[in-house]
């Protein structure tokens, strides 16, 4: 193994109820007054809105709101948060919702710490501080409640890229699996794609990949993909709901990277700048870049195909392993091929060129050159 | 799986010369004066004594030192360390050995801030506050680098319980797999066997077992496994003995039990009555009580037990996969019967009441009856 530090103090509070105590879990680290970003108002008429600010108030903490944040979230949202917390004076970001609006609120959260443009920390620069950060997530699939990651889309550069920071790790997440399962079986399937690309990206990539690293990623694998069968079928399953949603934390908290080296996120690369252009569902982007990136990809790591083959669909050949991925992913109803997603001849010029970019900013243009990207892309139609 | 919390903040400093910085991750707690508990004057030879020290001195910290801790860890030096650590007003305490080290510097960082006996915390009272703990681990086996928990022994009560609490998880913990890579292969094996324990306690008696954690543990069995079998061979395995380390880490930090329930600690219970009355090593213990107990339990949870034996044996029976498991401690080396770790006709009584007496404690005599022990203890033989 690799030397490495491992650190992630973020405390999950996981389970059913468990928003309920969202002011206590606040008033702990002296939270006073809080901003609370939301997405839709569908949490304004499932009642958790309400359950959440009525804890909020009986811990004796004031609030304001903003909300509207959406899947594949945007710097201009960002910003206008950033300018009511300032004018608001919070101590904090709450989060209520998935991954895009716990992204945004760590963006806030940094941003309003800042004396700057809140994009420098998505184009090379670390944050320092931030507001505390606590949420309630909605949405298993990104990890985002239990890392110091964050993803945002410049719309006016179509630049979707990630921000990385100890000081935007939450605080305290709220994990409740019930709350997620009124989550569509469309973005259920999102979410499972995402978290096994979060979870292959290293386990194919990396030059130095230890042993029970692999079993680790294998463990959330097999748990996303039997867990999805049966939330299909059974939506309000709670055990299935719930190991779904601990191996999406599980798949990106920095255990599955520990001791590793010379791994890259190809997958969300690509998929980044699909999302960029055509804002489609971030899972929905990695199910179609997947299977082809895998074949592009595999002779350069034919043993790491093979044992994902052998381990996670009882086969011998990395090209069955990669067929049967694809399979799966039709299965259960997530896109394998560009058109579903609305990448076409229109606009696949201005997503190639993209990625190359993309490449080059990652140091990744020998690998990935315009005409890896133009194999790959032909694999994805 | 259950409602559950986790917040596990050690910071994690892993791989080669870690230990070289000891005082730079001090400073950053604030790290004044410290007092250094360790175990043999080893650490004076091979010259991580000085390695350390000088460490703490580039970093302006001071440092006083108390040596002699014993495997099986002692009230009556955790005591002498308090009494030590008051006297000469140190901040923290820097724990240089393996987990009965660590374990007695949790004891002593306890036990200077509280003004009574330090034993109560463990019978039953939980620690409030602590001085800052740090660790440089030279044994991979207990865990205790990232968890709030410590085993001591009472000599007067041959009492030998554990502590638990937040505020003595280790701030920072060295893990240098070069550093372990001088234990003795009779050590090796024990903390083979410890390791392997710390797994299969939940695994075996939880009444709420999610398929994800599962997973988990036998991830760290096999690494366990495969890697004492490849350190037997060669000791300067670097790549095995950091996956052996980690996997130590890994089987105690709570990941393991997280949305588990209803689960105890038989084989440790058992283990540490033999350990309190015997003073044999503590993984040469559990070596002999795991399969006695697996034989006796297997009935109440035979599913389970044929899981154990598909995942880590590739057999279809659970005597089978209890017979395995045995064939494998005497093939690496480690006890499988009460007359290799001193037990025998003179102390056996003596044991097996102080086992029905710490069932009691636990509220497990229901099922840790009077007959149950001699039954367990008759398959020990």
């Amino acid at each position: 193994m690799q030397n490495f530090s491992f650190l992630n103090p973020t405390k999950i509070e996981f389970g059913k109820d468990k928003e309920q105590n969202i002011g206590k879990y606040m008033k702990e680290f002296g939270a006073k007054k809080t901003l609370i970003i939301y997405g839709s108002d569908r949490i304004m008429q499932n009642g958790l809105f309400d359950v959440a600010t009525k804890s909020l108030s009986a811990n004796g903490i004031e609030f304001c709101k903003i909300g509207g944040v959406k899947s594949n979230p945007v710097l201009s949202k960002v910003n206008e948060a950033i300018n009511l917390a300032k004018k608001e004076g919070v101590d904090s970001v709450l989060a209520i919702g998935g991954g895009s609006v716990l992204d945004s609120a760590k963006a806030v959260a940094a941003g309003v710490k800042y004396n700057g443009d809140v994009w420098d920390f998505f184009t090379g620069k670390c944050p320092k501080e931030a507001l505390m950060i606590f949420d309630i997530i909605t949405l298993a699939a990104t990890g985002s409640e239990m890392n110091g990651g964050s993803v945002v889309t410049n719309e006016a550069t179509k630049e979707k890229f990630a921000m990385h920071g100890d000081c935007v790790r939450p605080k305290v997440s709220v994990v409740n699996p019930h709350l997620q399962a009124s989550v569509s079986k469309e973005y259920l399937v999102y979410s499972a794609s995402d978290i096994i690309a979060h979870s292959i990206e290293g386990y194919f990539t990396a030059s130095v990949q230890p042993e029970i690293i692999n079993l680790y990623i294998e463990a959330n694998i097999k748990t996303v993909m039997k867990t999805t069968e049966i939330l299909l079928k059974e939506p309000e399953n709670y055990g299935a709901r719930s190991e779904f949603a601990w191996a999406a934390t599980m798949a990106l908290n920095g255990l599955t990277y520990v001791g590793t080296a010379g791994y890259s996120y190809p997958n969300h690369m690509i998929e980044h700048a699909i999302g960029a252009v055509v804002d489609c569902a971030h899972g929905a982007g990695l199910s179609v870049v997947m299977p082809a990136w895998m074949k592009w990809y595999k002779s350069r790591n034919l043993k790491a195909f093979k044992r994902f083959g052998k381990e996670i669909f009882g086969v011998d050949d990395a090209d069955e392993a990669i067929e049967k991925l694809k399979e799966w992913f039709s299965k259960i109803g997530t896109p394998t091929s560009l058109i579903e997603i609305g990448v076409d001849e229109s606009n696949l010029d201005e997503i190639m060129a993209l990625v190359y970019d993309y490449a080059k900013g990652r140091g990744l243009e020998q690998i990935y050159t315009k005409e890896a990207i133009s194999e790959i892309f032909a694999l994805a139609r």
